[in-house]
């Protein structure tokens, strides 16, 4: 008895391993995110395929962004097949977002929204895992951007292979190992014809771009760099792991501020760079609007202190050093 | 009285700073790596400026690589441009090395030839310090090229401005702030005509391929690529760094081999990463063959121990878990 076609066993395999390490309970339910794309469809095939077998439960959410027209329509297809790639009797439901402007940019608003939507229905449907299609394409691409930004380590990081959306809510993403292609050869073995959304090959958005740039490089830098990206980004998890939870140890340790500036030396400066990040946040500076420089700037008053005046950081958060103290606060 | 140039002022700037914040004794002598191309002549002609007023004594080292046709003639243009650029009697001396093939690649191994004549000459002269006239843009290449490879934080942390090269030499950068550009605008201010190395265009280099796609990157990602890269960089290094630190001490800790496997397990695993290749290396693995796959295996031994034999690592380095202890050793 032939096995089945290469590209689809290795989207078994991934979904496999991850129910394998995901700690879930048997019986629990598997939620998929579902666009209708080949990665989608992929993940969908081979866990409506393992997820039985492994005695989980399984279901899909097709959200519906309501940004093209026809897509009432797509999404209703994407359910379609989901139904047939699933088990019988398995949820599929399709969930009409609306967009909002939050000034993150099309592509953050979308994904904030597809997000939540998601989270909703396997909240409301007792899911104990949401798992989206992502493969290692869209990892090198997401490193790319972060560099394209100037980011640190977690961003470049990209995405994680599971992590906690709150409420015992588990997100995945098995096919993080696999190559677009493998998961566009999977539904070609399964005979789909995956849907082409027009928002990929539209260079407005920034990942489009990624994705083009990263062909390029191939060129330039040789095979295999979407995969060497996201190895980078698997070490760059590990460091940005570590460096966190140390962040985490030394706020905890610091106490109340103000904090002394002879503990705060001691520190590496990766850590008090993480710490001065948090207070920050904590005071209401946007993340968006904090930067490397003023997270710089705030370390100085340790690293390089000759007497300068408090800092005016973005959300009116002053960093001020009196003595040996320094202090994060709001501005009254 | 006009200020020089804005290219040339940033320049001087540049090593002002540099020379300020390198600890230096007044009166050492701070030579410089030098060309004859835009980067390192703008170097030669800040430094010629600036380090006599800072109370420093300056030199210059070209280094002749021999690697191509006239490259004597080009040396000896390069010598003689920087006479002219810095104080009289200022020592200048071309070295004529032989690059011998490590196995390592030609850039490699041009490099490897090149820092070892520059430390040679430094220590020949007395001098305290070699700078060298990396710009931004060779730092974004080479996070570029550490990508490509799928390298971690210390790779991708690219040149550091300043670092030890032993026996209390220095080696610095004081341009990695600058663009590429703005050295040739120094040039230009100076009435200089760089030279153009061929090699600079030769697309069988790595470095040369990823200039190239820096530049297209930029195209595609937006302007400014280069800087945030580098400013990616910088974070890096920071983690790095402390990542490093803690796996010293930890090393330290842990003591004689074998290893406890509870106390490596309690430790983050970018720590544990930096032991196993810490560890192998002392064992004889060449760092160049040693992979993260082999690493992984090894934490394997830690983190998911089910039995499994000894690992094979590159170099006839074994790695055995047996009870409770992991050790790392060389065959018999």
């Amino acid at each position: 008895m032939p096995g089945p076609p290469p590209a689809l066993a290795d989207a078994r395999v991934a979904v496999r391993r991850w129910l394998d390490g995901s700690g879930l309970e048997r019986g629990a339910l598997v939620l998929l995110g579902c666009s209708g794309g080949a990665d989608s469809l992929a993940l969908t095939g081979a866990t409506g395929f393992v997820a039985p077998r492994a005695g989980y439960a399984v279901g899909a959410v097709v959200v519906d962004h309501g940004l093209q027209p026809g897509s009432a329509g797509v999404a209703r297809e994407a359910a379609d097949r989901c139904r047939s790639l699933l088990p019988d009797g398995s949820p599929v439901e399709v969930v009409r977002v609306s967009v909002s402007s939050s000034g993150a940019g099309p592509e953050a608003d979308a994904r904030t929204a597809r997000y939540a939507a998601l989270a909703d229905a396997a909240r409301g449907l007792g899911a104990a895992a949401v798992l989206l299609g992502h493969t290692r394409d869209d990892q090198a691409e997401q490193v790319l951007l972060g560099l394209a930004r100037g980011s640190g380590a977690r961003s470049l990081a990209g995405m994680s292979d599971r992590r906690p959306l709150g409420g015992g809510l588990l997100l995945g993403r098995p096919l993080l190992g696999l190559s677009r292609q493998r998961t566009s050869d999977a539904c070609a073995a399964l005979g789909l014809a995956p849907h082409r959304d027009p928002h990929n090959e539209d260079r407005r958005f920034a990942r489009v771009r990624a994705r083009g740039a990263l062909a390029r490089l191939e060129g330039d830098l040789g095979p295999g760099l979407a995969g060497n990206l996201a190895r980078s980004a698997d070490l760059l998890r590990d460091d940005a792991d570590a460096l966190d939870a140390l962040a985490d140890t030394a706020y905890l340790d610091l106490g109340e501020q103000p904090w002394g500036a002879p503990a705060l030396a001691a520190l590496p400066r990766a850590v008090r760079t993480r710490l001065w990040r948090r207070a920050a946040l904590e005071q209401g500076s946007p993340g968006t609007d904090l930067t490397g420089e003023h997270l710089r700037a705030v370390d100085a008053l340790v690293t390089d202190w000759h007497g300068q005046g408090p800092l005016h950081l973005p959300g009116g958060v002053r960093a001020v050093r009196t003595g040996e103290g320094v202090r994060l606060h709001r501005e009254a």
